[in-house]
């Protein structure tokens, strides 16, 4: 009795617990001591349904190669995905290296890491510079061009031209895209998001990608697409400082000494961060924005440290773009002149609004949240449909670009016609009606003295529609009818654009939308509202990047910063507040809506409520694949051979110890080093501290970028004789891995897990008499999904967000909605699935 | 030889291990099961060299009466202090009320979040309006009366008012201070820093600490005192944020049952992280900043959410400080002007500079660094010599007060006579000399059409100063001479200032001296840089800042949102940048020194080379005191009469296991309210699940406030009858506890300890056999001034900082230098210390 009573405390929540547990295939013979048969808690009894792989929403392809880890939709491909590893390794050899570290090495690191921020900054800016001067350009050219001919009444040529150009730098675009480099497609954002988050999915830091994310950007920016640059911008950054800090390429042969002790994937996760900080303060030349961005949206673990770097990063774009900005001063920039680089300045004159203003500031929220909701809502559906298509081969995913391109080339060329033109004011603050590139009065089909005001908005740059709308006293130059057909277009063709296969951003159509809707609000109000419509353009635009974004802090400084004054920061941070909230009853932001889509398995730093009702034992999986402390090579040969598994525990054994004790765990990429060296012995002794000189550290240090270098089993050849002598695995197991405990509850464990950013997670038994490890709990086992297919009646007793959601029974819905789909959908997957758990 | 050959590999790197340990006093026969004789690692051999209580640089008062605490100077006075523990805490009831809890309560619990934000907010904004006018206000009339005395010329008596109106306010401010709140002295930064660090110092977020920190700030700061009233509204609106999260005061019957699940320290951490953005937000109107500096210098665990709310908490202050200037607008608030609240607006004109103003730009950073770190070194010093004069007593404080006070007066009076009057200039862009508060032009001595330069500074408020030290086109205004006497007259002041016994800022002296520095820097430039003196000015005050604060983000965006130009960005940041990477080579950030001399055990985020070559055995100490899963009323009641602790282990053994089992770890809070509601059985059998009927969540959650209403040992009276009855702890034992094996290196422990914010880490050993848990570690023993107590090797071996450092032995030096002091000091106290830890 005494035994029995408190069972209920432990172990009431989860009531089935099935004994039986699925044996692995492996040989057993070979090395059945170091098989640790330990309970699959949870394996369902039988066979055919596995725990599924978790797979992507967005894709239905049935033909997956590695079975050992999980594969998400990177770009548009899908692709084999791992974890990365923030642990601090500490094996005797790595303290044998700290130790011997002088003040020479410690001020070289330190060092690094601040040039290291420097280059990137510098890079960054000169891209970003590059960038928006060739966007100019090339846009310019073809505006001017375009222009000409309209003004000599020959339509249909213009028509032509504009139609040409747009079509050939889609197509170019699309074309290097889809044949170069697959992961330069979309914005980025939600895959080097989940990169910081910890998810490594392959590619996506490459030379190739940054070439084709940044050429690729500039085409398809240019070619009147209603896409935006600073998603490309913040991948192109986070591209720019991972291919920084791997010290070269080892592909094409150019590595550099000096970043040896930056071969990590904490230091690497930094530097990104600061990268992706200096993307978005090049893209939009607002740097404090850019950090927050990097910090609220993008990071998953922060520091001061961190973010002091991420601000100096940030600081080197600004002052090189200001730098860069004053060469362009003197006209050597071609059509670039002296706007450049977004809409900086517009609005800088001081505003009055008072506190009756605050109504209609409050009802623009609202809506702008509403349409934030929607307008993520329906991107998600039309990206569902575009993954079916994009599915069906390269020709397919080009033919989509084309056809959006031409859609909305004749959507751009076509709707001016349908507005009236309009008298030139009496006194113009400039010319009217513009006949060049950039300025509100364009004249498209006009008589002389008149305007199109809606070719003015639409017959432009992005860039520049942004600064029409955002100026001010022009409340008399826009009629209602033209800025709702502008403000139904954008929303339209921001949806349609943001899918095609080339890289392209949201922010910009984003606020181009936002923008117009606050100038229709505006107008409806008409006299209701003592607020100029440039100001509800400002708002209008920060309520729709609140309602679909959500991030507010650094959207609130990215305005500021656009429109460079301080005195609208009370209702701008009203209106992203109150947009935000609305739009959070609705759904997620729009890059973790995205992110999820793709599978990208982001961990969340909140334990879900059910969490906290199941143990860690509840989860954890079998079999369990160990290695003693002095193995036999060929074992290590033959597991690192049949599994895919990235770490395995070290057990001590009898004689070694007493009983078995864990002593650590080991990762496959150190044992693959040791194999290469072949550090072995001939009878399974322990090693003598001389191990140690045949490695130097760089040897162990975990290598960065594309797989292809990495070192695989199957490069590695071994002889008979080789393979029954032992390696002692000691010195190079990190003896102090993070365990817990298996009773400890899956919400802690999860906190643990997510704060550590760690890769395994050692399992160890609540009595000690049984094996010292019960099993390892990887990023995996903490998803959701994984979660509730092993416990199914957890997705009907608790609605998964209710934490959130507070009475919304809209969202119950649809997350339910979204459970069921990918229940269903994993029942009839007919991919082979090994029964043992990747450890990712 | 198999077994013994992998012990270099574990404890290779800690030499000593003393085998013999203390055995504590307590009555054996009592609880003698209950007392794990577990191995007292390293206790150093004898009895007389402790390992010794962490104490306050700054004081050396020995009467310490708590002996299981940790001492801190908070405020001026030593106290006790605990920690804090944001760890969720698991147990059985608690999980059984969260299931209880249906939507509405989570609804209660979301909108209870926002509703405090809101009214933080809100009362913060309040406050900093009310504390703006009266300052205003106060120090205006005061101004007003000298100057037309001076009109008079009747100096004497002048001199008179104004001495007598500064002694008078010094002698309240100091007066309410050290008699009602001595916590409510200095800036409160420090101390606030430490609690969202989990140092719960008592007394600081109290109603008398709040009134006197309110009405001490405004006498302070209008009596003329180089002191700031940003660093006091930090604590002001901390401290408005721990009130309003408590619920009301329990002490004056004062609480409110909607806040029963706010009552816990993470949301209290959250929310006050929220206060003291909105504090800063409302010293300077500056809301980004101010959310920012939550973030970047206060906060040491931040969330996105957290992010969210601080920001929604900011914009409140901001949207209805605005609105309180609009009333102010009418002219009803006296002296108040619209100027008002710090300089914003002061700077709003776009000015012109280029790349080749960097070298000077570079130049003043430099100098702002190394004046700044030279800054914080003072004022270290003079702290030092002030807290021996206050340890004197209350009399002692306030003449020190009432001395700087006199002094000040002296200075401020006689300085101005030092200068020559200067001619008004031809063309004055406002009356020349202005009569009255503000202004640029003060007569002071001078006949009509002339001004007294030095007076405009020195005879003003400090708002008003830097906003004329600020002013674009005043570069004539001002002698070299004059300029040269603000500027070291600030520097001594602001340090001789801060220490008073008064609510005093940091940061307004800063500014201030920094400014001055700046313009005296464009001076000596003179022609050879096209920048004017009030751009100098605002890079001045940055360096200088930078130099001493440390905090870059944050304060960029401050000085922005002071100046309102954000084409100041790159060049603000490149000082920022500069100054705090040249101070930082000399000293720490002020409030981190200010924090160490007073003693409040900060934990900061990264292990110190030294910890990852130790292991969690070689710093766990013992013996330790566990309970019984079903443990005797009398035992308990022993025990937390006899010792301080906090945290037991709970252990199941025979018969109610098969060996000794860790079921988790249980708080004295909760053994108390068990007690107190008399939960007992006669027998010692597992309690059946009635008993949760006797609780309510509300018994078990912790409360805030001083400690007075806290429930204690002594309190509660038992029968002899119910002293030998039974509790069954198991419902009431958080059964997840965190763990760490004892070979886990404490590098890694303290990464645990500290992401995780714990309070107690539970060592379990590695070797099975013996006893389930090993010790506990708290915040004490990962503090390194403890570690380096046990290890004193280490202190030779390892230059402790050497990771920053790089090659700068002055840094090193200084470093051991402290060590040395806190070494020596620790030899000669005569303090009674039990000898087992205090589980804080």
């Amino acid at each position: 009795m005494p035994l029995g009573c408190y069972l209920p405390y432990t172990r009431t929540l989860v009531g089935v617990k099935l004994s039986s547990f699925t044996l692995h295939s492996l040989p057993f013979n070979t090395f059945t001591s170091h098989l640790v048969p330990a309970m699959s808690t949870n394996q369902p009894g039988n066979g055919d349904s596995e725990t599924p792989l978790r797979q992507p929403l967005l894709s239905s392809q049935r033909s997956i190669v590695n079975s050992t880890s999980q594969v998400a939709i990177v770009g548009v491909n899908v692709c084999p995905i791992e974890s990365l590893d923030y642990e601090i390794f500490e094996n005797e050899f790595f303290k044998q290296d700290w130790r011997s570290r002088g003040t020479a090495q410690i001020f070289q690191y330190l060092l690094t890491k601040w040039l290291l921020c420097f280059v990137v900054g510098m890079i960054v800016s000169i891209i970003g510079f590059c960038n928006n001067l060739a966007v100019e350009n090339l846009a310019g050219i073809k505006f001017v061009i375009t222009s000409n001919m309209m003004l000599e009444k020959r339509f249909q040529l213009a028509f032509f031209i504009f139609f040409v150009f747009n079509l050939g730098l889609t197509l170019f675009a699309s074309l290097i895209t889809a044949l170069i480099a697959p992961t330069a497609t979309g914005s980025g954002i939600p895959e080097v998001k989940a990169y910081l988050n910890g998810v490594d999915a392959p590619g996506i830091f490459t030379v190739p990608t940054l070439f084709v994310k940044i050429i690729g950007s500039i085409t398809a920016v240019s070619s009147s697409l209603l896409i935006g640059k600073a998603g490309p911008m913040v991948h192109t950054g986070a591209c720019v400082a991972a291919l920084v800090g791997q010290g070269g390429s080892k592909r094409y042969g150019l590595t550099w000494k000096w970043l040896q002790f930056f071969k990590n994937d904490r230091d690497r996760r930094d530097l990104i961060t600061c990268g992706s900080a200096a993307g978005m303060a090049a893209a939009f030349r607002a740097p404090v924005g850019g950090v927050l961005f990097a910090l609220e949206e993008m990071a998953s673990w922060w520091r001061s440290a961190l973010l002091w770097r991420a601000f100096f990063t940030a600081a080197i774009v600004a002052i090189l773009l200001r730098a860069f900005i004053d060469l362009c001063l003197s006209g050597k920039c071609g059509l670039f002149g002296k706007g450049g680089l977004i809409m900086f300045d517009a609005y800088s004159a001081s505003i009055p609004y008072h506190f009756v203003d605050l109504p209609p500031v409050f009802i623009l929220g609202v809506i702008g949240g509403i349409l934030g909701s929607l307008f993520n809502l329906l991107l998600t559906k039309v990206l569902r449909i575009y993954s079916f298509i994009n599915e069906k081969g390269t020709v397919f995913k080009v033919l989509l670009a084309c056809v959006i391109s031409i859609f909305t080339s004749c959507l751009l060329f076509g709707l001016p016609w349908l507005t009236s033109c309009r008298p030139c004011p009496p006194n113009p603050t400039e010319p009217c009606p513009t006949i060049g590139r950039s300025g509100i009065y364009k004249k498209f089909q006009c008589a002389p003295n008149q305007y199109n005001d809606l070719a003015s908005l639409i017959f432009n740059t992005n860039d520049d529609a942004i600064r029409n709308l955002f100026s001010k006293n022009t409340d008399d130059e826009f009629e209602f009818t033209s800025m709702l057909i502008f403000f139904l277009s954008c929303f339209f063709l921001s949806i349609f654009s943001y899918g095609v296969v080339a890289p392209a951003g949201l922010f910009v159509p984003v606020i181009v939308t936002g923008a117009s809707y606050g100038r229709v609000v505006g107008m409806l109000l008409g006299k209701n509202s003592s607020l100029n419509h440039g100001l509800f353009a400002v708002l209008g635009a920060a309520s729709f990047l609140g309602g679909s974004m959500r991030t507010t802090v650094s959207l609130c400084v990215i305005i500021l910063e656009l429109t460079n004054n301080l005195l609208l920061l009370p209702v701008i941070m009203m209106v992203l507040f109150i947009s935000k909230t609305v739009a959070d009853a609705f759904n997620a932001n729009i890059y973790d809506i995205i992110m999820k889509a793709k599978g990208l398995p982001y961990l969340e730093t909140h334990a879900e409520p059910y969490m906290r009702q199941l143990t860690v034992g509840d989860v954890v999986t079998g079999p369990l694949l160990t290695f003693n402390g002095i193995e036999k090579v060929r074992n290590i040969v033959f597991i690192l051979k049949t599994t895919g598994h990235n770490g395995f525990p070290v057990i001590d054994e009898p004689p070694i110890s007493e009983a078995p004790v864990l002593f650590g765990i080991i990762l496959r990429d150190h044992l693959l080093t040791l194999l290469k060296k072949k550090a072995f012995m001939s009878s399974p002794l322990a090693a003598s501290f001389d191990v140690f000189n045949k490695f130097s550290s760089d040897d162990f240090a975990k290598k960065g970028g594309s797989s292809k270098v990495r070192l695989k089993i199957e490069d590695i050849q071994l002889s008979e004789e080789e393979m029954n002598m032992f390696i002692d695995l000691h010195p190079f197991t990190n003896a102090s891995p993070y365990t817990v405990v298996e009773t400890m509850s899956l919400g802690k464990a999860l906190t643990l897990f997510r704060e550590l950013g760690l890769r395994h997670l050692l399992v160890i038994p609540k009595i000690s008499s049984r094996s010292p490890v019960v099993g390892i709990l990887t990023r995996h086992d903490f998803m959701p999904e994984h979660i509730l297919g092993l416990h199914p009646f957890l997705v009907r007793n608790t609605g998964k967000r209710s934490r959130f959601m507070g009475g919304c029974p809209k969202n119950l819905k649809l997350m339910e909605f979204d459970h069921s789909i990918m229940l269903e959908k994993k029942k009839d997957d007919d991919v082979a699935v090994e029964p043992t758990y990747p450890y990712l």
